[in-house]
């Protein structure tokens, strides 16, 4: 047995999100599995890093599988890729460890959003992120972003009725960054995240940002650990999942 | 007569160019016209900067248009970018002066060229950049690009048949930048560009890239004035109209 990695990125547009559905559901591994079955026919333990919801997109998602036969990479590569839909690319196909599983050795997992905060939305930009036209206050939310940080519960930011486990999460860093054209970045990047977490998290800074509720507010939730204490839910087109790493 | 003038930016890809054409060919004129002449019925003294072609984008071409009334800015904006389609956007209406021309006011025009210098395309570029698996000498490219700024006859660098008057323009810059990702971005600035004339300037730096001529074939070309002594033309899709100067 061969085991491999990869980094597939994805434009999340027109996907049901990542993970395979019964029925006739587009999701990205969907396509992977359909186009790794012509190439690789019996590649087996498929693992993924992140499953990012439907709407959400990757330009650095980590998938793992394993072949029976050892591949020509560089020509593998660029059959899967002329097999793949214009929507999805597979780069950096590399071989990896015997225990590689991309879910489970992943350390760091990083996201951004895209929020363009001007009176009109950009033709390029309108798929990847939302317009708030209501002028927001960065410093206010960059303030805000600090208190996310560190190793705390997050039930409050999550969308996640079924917990198996706890809801413990440690998040590295929450920075707030202002581009030209109005273009505003949410980066954060945790050992793992929950359901829903970084928009619900996203959310809550824009209500910040927007005068509609304090910094004092992600305390109390943080305390109280009931989802409406956080902030609303942003969509999913303004969030990638940016950056993985083991 | 009251004159305005605004900043507009189109995805290039499904339209014939930007001048308006007879038939039903779908311009970036046209669909502009379309929905002025319904919320600015009788608008005169249409201008525009660049006439880009077919499949060329921009983030910031000027048009210059005159009404008979005043018109409520704001209103008027959000008016309009309701009613044109999705792949163009029109920003920053503001009053002009009186002999205001998009084109012929216009100091210095910007365009940026855009291509992926890896094995395979990135998913959220491959619209907006061409894609070049050999791997390119950025230094020699960069070299040779500083042999295009000044005041120069580009005859050799343009596909301009029926030359009214003269082909001397004056390039104020040439740059080559490498970012993150294998991009690399040309970004060319002048008074006036030629027809074809970005193209076929960055067509001549990739081969130079690519090892296929070298840096005194520029200036041959410049001096032989023949088209074929210059490098083949890139896809417009690579291609940004990025800044109109006045």
């Amino acid at each position: 047995m061969y085991n491999f990695s990869a980094v597939v990125e994805y434009d999340g547009t027109d996907f049901k999100g990542f993970q395979q559905q019964p029925g006739n559901v587009r999701t990205v591994q969907g396509e992977l599995f359909k186009a790794l079955g012509i190439l690789a026919p019996g590649f087996s333990r498929f693992s993924y890093a992140g499953r990012t919801d439907a709407g959400v997109h990757a330009r650095h998602q980590v998938i793992g599988f394993g072949c029976r036969e050892a591949l020509n990479i560089y020509r593998f590569s660029w059959k899967l890729n002329c097999l793949l839909p214009d929507d999805i690319t597979v780069k950096n196909i590399s071989r990896a460890a015997e225990d590689f599983d991309a879910r489970k050795s992943a350390k760091m997992r990083q996201y951004s959003y895209y929020v363009v905060n001007n009176s009109c939305q950009s033709v390029f930009l309108k798929k990847y992120s939302i317009l708030i036209t209501r002028k927001l206050d960065i410093c206010a939310m960059r303030e805000a972003a600090d208190m996310f940080t560190g190793v705390k519960d997050f039930t409050a930011f999550c969308n996640d009725n079924l917990k198996s486990g706890h809801n413990i999460r440690e998040i590295y860093s929450c920075a707030v960054k202002r581009f030209s054209g109005e273009l505003i970045e949410f980066k954060i990047s945790a050992n793992a995240f929950l359901y829903n977490m970084v928009r619900i998290m996203v959310g809550t800074l824009l209500e910040i940002g927007e005068g509609k509720r304090d910094a004092g507010s992600i305390k109390k939730a943080f305390k109280s650990k009931i989802r409406k204490d956080a902030g609303r839910i942003v969509p999913a087109k303004g969030l990638f999942l940016t950056k993985v790493t083991y």
